[in-house]
């Protein structure tokens, strides 16, 4: 039951960020970057045009820490259980962004909503479907830290 | 850059589903199970009660096919790209769930909108915040299959 997993990278990100410091989770929504998939997986991109958002799960290629409790950017203190937040230092190193598929050219998916850095490993590309959208959702330490900023 | 990547699971599934052919996508929306997070990472879930839904990232560990091309349960014909649906027998496999938390009880989360199997090994768990709740959505090949359906 608790015997490894491998995974292989599918392809790579492009984006303008080069440091993860540089990257801020809000204004990541607006950043234009592409997905460039390997030629071995492309044919696997059929139909994916048809889809206005998907999500891109990807590896934290760059974090090789792993903390239960940390220091979330927007408010340091007091730490968080890691599960409570999207930091890269988890038990298991993937990210999961939900970008804007703008425009396909084979084997190469323009997106809007960078949130990872060039070169960033691409692990899979699922739809998001009416499934992944909640409306009514309650944001435990998030909301509390947004409400003080208004 | 593609130097494979190892991941171990964090906890594992309880569910009513003990076969994934009875997994139907729409009804487990439904469907209450719990995760059992191991001892080890318990500490990683601090705060994650204040959020009403969280993503699963999990295993699947049935599935040891890759297919490029698949044949959706809700429409077997024509075959679809891998990457626009959900289907188990993905390059690196992986399921994404977006599950409502109901009760944490210790390392247990009890939980609604299971479409996993008993026994599936669970490798991340993230909080669902604004940024992944997306309005005005556009579902290619879903779109034509539900309102071919209505």
């Amino acid at each position: 039951m608790k015997k490894s997993i491998k995974l292989t990278p599918i392809g790579v990100i492009h984006s303008p960020y080069t440091e993860p410091a540089d990257i801020h989770p809000l204004r990541s929504r607006f950043i234009k970057g592409s997905i460039e998939i390997f030629p071995e997986y492309a044919k696997g991109l059929k139909d994916i045009d048809g889809f206005s958002h998907i999500y891109v799960l990807w590896h934290f290629h760059l974090s090789e820490k792993v903390d239960l409790l940390t220091s979330p950017l927007m408010e340091p203190k007091p730490k968080r259980g890691t599960f409570a937040t999207r930091t890269p230092h988890r038990p298991n190193h993937i990210g999961l962004t939900v970008v804007r598929l703008l425009k396909r050219e084979r084997s190469i998916l323009h997106i809007k909503g960078v949130d990872m850095v060039e070169g960033t490993p691409v692990l899979d590309l699922k739809p998001y479907t009416r499934r992944d959208r909640r409306s009514h959702i309650r944001l435990g330490w998030l909301d509390e830290v947004e409400r003080r900023e208004r």
